[in-house]
């Protein structure tokens, strides 16, 4: 294992550098981005993260967990590990009670290409959605639902932020993500006969109606205005809504509704295996 | 209508009061609590929210939209109604934007001998929800569900906090909701035949296996520890989960898990029709 040089100035271009990770623009400019907690390294351990460098505050650790999970992590090869003041640890963290444990990872730059699908594949295409937490929390039901695959478009919020990686709960690390254009998906879906399948209120077809057993992507859009026309206007593109009767609410939250629409292929593929 | 008394003064007594009601503290001993925004206010209008005070700030509002329901809030009996200067305005909104339109509201009061439900109810209990947006959230999903009416035990967040109110969307104004204890509950349920019906990881059993079609009520309990022993030692309580095939996510959020319940409810009645 590496030693883990000592960080106490806060001027540290180290300490500068985590800081400005905060910034989405940054990220997307170095290609990396930050996680952090014990629950979070944990699942990005387990899962695919390109872990580079990580910053540990001892005195800042809540349990007896922390010291082996960042003896791995800085075992693991190339990895730089850094021990900092608490001081210098507060300033790069993004929490309020920072719990001394903390990486940069490499963003993976992962295409459609690079996915390897199941015989009867069923995916998740998010186009639009504004939210972090929403992002995160639609990838952590995909990946509850076992979805093989999760299609980003057209993203307006980072799927790298703090709060996006906190509300995927490790699901980020662990289910497979790659960025496309829509034309890429439309023609990825019709390459592998994957049906497309767009939740929304706009049809009088009921999600309970469809078929799901087939290869299929469910399509969501973002929480103000839906799917785009590239997809509502696609012939290709079977709709299907959530029936509501709220007496006040009009709709469901996206991650309420995608829950639900994901639950339904598992629903309709353990009826066929049984 | 009512004049709109004007209020520039911050040292005014009726602004301290609008701020001093984002402590839930205050909120409890006044019984009083603030809806904040069009929207908002739109619902809190058509549902059945008790509003008493409005105050509006002119400069601030968006559209045409807010000069017409302002003049119906304020028409009211009994209501109100004030015209506050920015400055005044912002000291006591909730919101980073205010879109100068607010007003107080006194709490429902309502108990489990209010309900007055259909033959074949279906409800929603909730015990010890943490977070105010799930809550809200909750409250919407059950609204859009249809259920009849929701059951706060052991509350630990506040119903009637601003995050709660917003991530409702105004099923707080529209759906029927009464604070119990879990004796009480439990009472209720056995007097109107009604089945507990815990969602729950502690079981073998699926939630699609489950006969919604009887008069049900459905339990969720906190983020982090699920229902209490109070409901999970019952043996009148019966078990279900959610099938999780994540490779990373040990579980779905308790806003996702409770829409996947309360819609197979919907869907099991759905098919019961036709």
């Amino acid at each position: 294992m590496s030693p883990f040089a000592e960080i106490t100035s806060l001027q540290n271009p180290r300490i500068k550098d985590l800081a400005k990770l905060r910034e989405g623009k940054y990220r997307r400019r170095t290609g990396c981005y930050v996680v952090e907690g014990l629950r979070e390294l944990e699942r990005a351990l387990a899962g695919k993260a390109r872990l580079t460098a990580l910053y540990v505050c001892r005195e800042a650790w809540l349990s007896e967990g922390y010291a082996p999970l960042a003896e791995k992590i800085a075992a693991l090869p190339g990895m730089e590990s850094f021990s900092l003041s608490p001081a210098a640890f507060e300033k790069c963290s993004n929490r309020e009670n920072p719990d001394g444990l903390l990486a940069v990872a490499k963003m993976e730059k992962s295409t459609l290409a690079d996915l390897s699908l199941p015989e009867n594949p069923f995916l998740l295409l998010i186009e639009h959605v504004e939210k972090p937490g929403n992002l995160g929390t639609l990838l952590r039901s995909a990946d509850a639902a076992g979805a093989d695959a999760v299609i980003v478009t057209d993203p307006v919020t980072d799927l790298y932020s703090p709060q996006a990686i906190r509300a995927s709960q490790g699901s980020i690390f662990a289910l497979p993500t790659v960025f496309a254009t829509n034309g890429e998906a439309k023609a990825f879906f019709a390459a592998h006969g994957i049906r497309p399948f767009a939740a929304t209120p706009h049809t009088s077809r009921i999600l309970w109606d469809l078929d799901l057993k087939q290869p299929s992507a469910l399509l969501l859009g973002s929480e103000s205005d839906g799917l785009s026309d590239f997809w509502m206007d696609d012939p290709a593109t079977q709709r299907a809504k959530i029936p509501m009767s709220g007496k006040s609410a009009d709709s469901l939250n996206v991650s309420a509704a995608a829950a639900i629409f994901l639950f339904e292929v598992v629903r309709q593929r353990r009826q066929d295996r049984t």
